[in-house]
């Protein structure tokens, strides 16, 4: 490790206690140049963390963490957090295999007190502690959580605003407002709060008010607190309540404060700490702070992968040759319909660049739909577009898609509304790990009355499936599809429908038949392949469709195959297993089955080729297992 | 029908709007006299939908349904929409089996522009409507919701409010205050509703404002649409949106106004049409208006059940000797648990009463958390107090359990918490319908890692999982209960705590068995009783855990029962028929299988016996299906 005047020193928060105030500023120096050092040569979420380093230090400065309890937000956000509290020296296993988790994690570190990954959590989270420990009698105990502006804007954030802001649970919830999540940030609150921090007016009275309040000290207590202990409700109430968003919500508002003075940072968090009740500090953060590239353009350096340290230059991987990511695919196909149709519209809730709608958009700004980090609302929006003749393509990431499950069968399928999902992310998605892995999507669909559920094998295949989907308009509609690269360099062709619910025959052969669904097809593959050279000659049906789920092919297959295999990058229990199973049973058949599927546990973060090894998805742990059926 | 000097001329809106303003206020007391004695004779909600006669009334009136949108959240406020829009007639097969729906739907009138149910959807679907109509170019069309306090404070409303508010949607949410949903609402937007309607001075200058501007009219246009035409920008943003919780959120807000004074609603509506953009509209109603006893006690008189129409009166069905409803169950089993050990704490969004909370919250207070329509959060909350060592039992109705999924999957199961859910409503429900049913819970949550899943069979079991999921506590724990009465009126036992996973062998038989999960094991155990009489003997076992399933005692089974019918009140595809599937293709047995299970489609609504009959749940159709499987 590098030499760092104040960081070789600091492995937890009592080591930064140590420091006097006036030393912060150049820890938070250090800090930054680690993490970018760090960073630069094993990726995550650069801009973020960058973002949050003065706040993180101030926060473990000022409270007594970790019995003092603090959650992050999403927490990708939280990289200077984990390298205070005991993780320096494993920073660089961040999001590897074995490593440590690139968001906080309980089972990790008692200083993460929560673990987060997913929006909005942090709220409910934090206030279920606060009101366990005020019921416990500890009314001392500090509860803090880190929330962006975007985050904020989640209904399930609202929801725990809501409840605690009419308690007296002692909470203090930092607004870390950067304008931006991973696209910018929209919607009325982002520009509620964009107006109160640039008003000159609003920030002038503002500014001499918390000025007068906090300079100076009387018997160790600032004005400030003394004003608050002191002042008659009525001027309490037309400071503090009068005007203002979070004050209507029952909480006290202080702010905006700059997020990046530590030394402000710690002198207002200390005045705070003093105060009781729910709180919010609305601190004004830049993501990717102190990286100039990264701070103007930050969507790019959300994640930037590798990158040069010094100049924050982003070394670009040699992608030329290799097939297209899954998104981009999405992102022009959508673009193609829409250019023939334009009643076709695009949602996504926060995710525009990581989906590529970005590309629809640039053409067709007002038929794409950011409705900012809200997954129930943006199904529900789409219902409604749909049953105004509308086309909607929403597209959420499956571990997100989880949000909505109730609007999904409540708002679209119970009304069999023709909403087209595009649910990217679907499988294990690597590095995020457990929190982010879309495999729970096929089971949770599955159950749901009048829903089409698809996954495309390639990228021809997603665009015909997208086609498909597109023509039919009956029912809602699934199309699941994974992160990152397809297989086909060649795979601009003309669009065409698949047939609904019908099954592709790919290989014939004897005895062991593997059913897949997905991209996993591809691995299937490469078995059969191996296993021709051994004498053995398993066949391939690429399934298309979860349902509805081919029953006339199998029905024949039955027949002639004894021994299935599923293949299904998804957990075992509801799936593609799972309804084969039933198949089976339902027709009281004999053929044997085994699956290639995720078991009964969480999955955690790593390359996705070390996950596919680990839950036997890799083409050698797919042979073994063909192997050894066919033995039998 | 009674003769009513108005209604009876009344079908649809387009009879209304022939009416004179001042003629409106008689229909209004005809159409509460309806609604008062159809719903004595046929409970449904009765409280909701005398509060909005003459919102609704006025809404029909001025604006130009069903080609102006309208869509009512919730919906069970929308008895007088669906009287005066085409189903006077049928109103009074109100919630009966084949009759029209308590709930509007689309596929019932044209006039339902959205089907609703659950809470907190009606914005974001009347959003999607508004923006879908503007990008066609369609920009006089109307679009109105009509959302309650309490369904405001849920997550998704905002999601829908933050999006709304930053765009120039044609819509007009009118917000129907009455203070109370099923409970009396809580949190801060109830207490800030409050005092933004019981402030005096905000009021008389609001009053000022508003009779000064829609006193008179000026050729067709009133002051108010002249000021909002000309005014400035400065004086515009002062008075519009300077100082409040909805107008932080980019909308226009009018009001409060009284929602019983249908002539003024009227003046103020055909104001607001013309007005473009987001707007709401604050309408303080009182539920049960007009029916004394109903505005006076407002919890019962939700959905009172028979009662008469003249004093109001409810008709106490005798329910001497009968079992307790399994709410009663659990509400006197919590607060015997809470007596014993003060780390357990009961939460619940929203439906103390229903749920029987209020048992306990009668006596330990501080110990209960009522936080408002807030699925998600009340899961997350409940984790977060797990994480303290506290003993959340976090009671949540089956169908709304949807909402929360990704928490229970991101918050609770991934982490492992030992929070205790008590799914209510599990399994059809009755009267309520489609959108109520709970038969997605087990097949949804069978998925998920470290879940225990359990359903008990009567109340005695009920309480013996409850103490067992309290005494056990090293993982989530879920026990799933249905609507109404249980079989025993023998119940209060002393607990005992179950083995996890263990089944219980009730009978042992001959060749067939019966696997059944929850109080369907009753009918099962009538068919059995009438089978032996025909020589039959089937075996039953209770598995009474979904997961873990008891795999050594199927294993054990499968050789001594060649043919065996799961039984369960849920959706066959996920639940306990794919569990057991899973089972026998896991091990390559070949017993044959059947199911007891509803099919892949939505169930309508009805009396729950009528809705067991079509699923085949009831006695003789288990009966018959026996006999069949028996024979082959």
């Amino acid at each position: 490790m590098k030499e760092y005047k104040y960081l070789n020193h600091i492995n937890l928060p009592s080591d930064l206690r140590k420091l006097k105030v006036s030393e912060l500023p150049m820890l938070c120096d250090e800090l930054r140049d680690f993490i970018i050092n760090e960073t630069a040569h094993n990726p995550g979420h650069l801009g973020a963390s960058l973002g949050t380093i003065e706040l993180t230090v101030a926060i473990h400065y000022v409270f007594d963490t970790p019995n003092d309890k603090l959650v992050w937000d999403v927490g990708h956000q939280a990289y200077c957090h984990k390298i205070i509290t005991g993780r320096k020296e494993r920073f660089h296993t961040n999001r590897c295999y074995g490593g440590i988790s690139g968001f906080p994690k309980m089972s990790e570190s008692e200083y993460d007190s929560f673990g987060t990954g997913h929006s909005s959590t942090s709220i409910s989270a934090i206030l279920g502690m606060a009101v366990a420990n005020r019921l416990a009698g500890n009314t001392e105990q500090n509860h803090i959580a880190v929330i962006g502006d975007g985050a904020m804007g989640g209904g399930m954030a609202f929801e725990a605003m809501n409840q605690a802001g009419a308690t007296n649970a002692n909470m203090l919830i930092i607004l870390n407002d950067n304008k931006i999540a991973i696209d910018k940030n929209v919607g009325a609150m982002s520009r509620y709060l964009l107006r109160i921090t640039s008003s000159p007016t609003y920030n002038y009275y503002k500014n001499r008010l918390w000025n007068f309040f906090t300079q100076n000290k009387k018997d160790g207590q600032s004005k400030f607190v003394n004003f608050l202990s002191k002042a008659g409700n009525v001027v309490k109430g037309f400071l503090l309540r009068g005007s203002n968003l979070f004050q209507s919500l029952g909480f006290r508002y202080f702010g905006p404060v700059d997020g990046h003075d530590v030394v402000y940072l710690v002198k207002v968090l200390r005045d705070l700490k003093k105060v009781q009740g729910p709180r919010l500090l609305h601190a004004i953060t830049v993501k990717g702070k102190g990286l100039r590239l990264a701070e103007s353009d930050q969507t790019t350096y959300h994640a930037p992968g590798l990158f040069n340290p010094d100049t924050g230059e982003i070394l670009e991987a040699d992608t030329e040759g290799q097939p297209p990511k899954f998104q981009d695919v999405f992102g022009d196909t959508i673009l193609e319909l829409a250019q023939q149709d334009e009643k076709i519209v695009g949602i996504t809730p926060a995710m525009a660049t990581g989906c590529s709608l970005t590309t629809m958009a640039a053409v067709f700004p007002e038929r794409v739909f950011d409705v900012g980090i809200a997954e129930q609302h943006a199904v529900t929006f789409s219902a409604g577009m749909a049953t105004q003749g509308y086309i909607p393509f929403c597209n959420i990431y499956s571990s997100f898609l989880q949000r909505a499950y109730d609007q999904i069968i409540h708002d679209v399928a119970l009304q069999d509304l023709p909403v087209i999902f595009c649910i990217d992310r679907g499988g294990l998605v690597g590095e995020d790990g457990a929190t982010h892995h879309g495999v729970f999507d096929l089971a949770f669909l599955r159950s749901v009355p009048n829903m089409i559920i698809a996954s495309p094998r390639n990228e021809i295949e997603l665009r015909n499936l997208m086609f498909t989907a597109y023509r039919h308009r009956e029912h809602p509609f699934a199309i699941r599809y994974p992160r990152g690269r397809g297989m086909l360099t060649d795979w601009k062709k003309e669009m065409h429908t698949v047939e609904i619910g019908r099954a592709e025959m790919l290989q014939e052969g004897e005895k062991v038949l593997f059913l897949s669904l997905g991209p996993l097809a591809n691995n299937v593959q490469k078995v059969i392949a191996q296993l021709e050279t051994e004498g053995l000659h398993p066949a391939h049906v690429d399934m298309r469709f979860l349902k509805p789920l081919d029953e006339n092919m199998l029905q024949e297959l039955s027949k002639r195959y004894p021994v299935w295999i599923t293949v299904e990058d998804g957990v075992k229990k509801g799936g593609l297993y799972s309804a084969v199973s039933e198949f089976l049973e339902d027709n009281h058949y004999a053929n044997r089955l085994y699956a290639v599927a995720i078991g009964d546990t969480f999955v955690e973060h790593g390359k996705v080729s070390k996950l596919h090894e680990q839950c036997g998805f890799d083409a050698e742990s797919i042979a073994a297992l063909a192997r050894q059926v066919a033995a039998n």
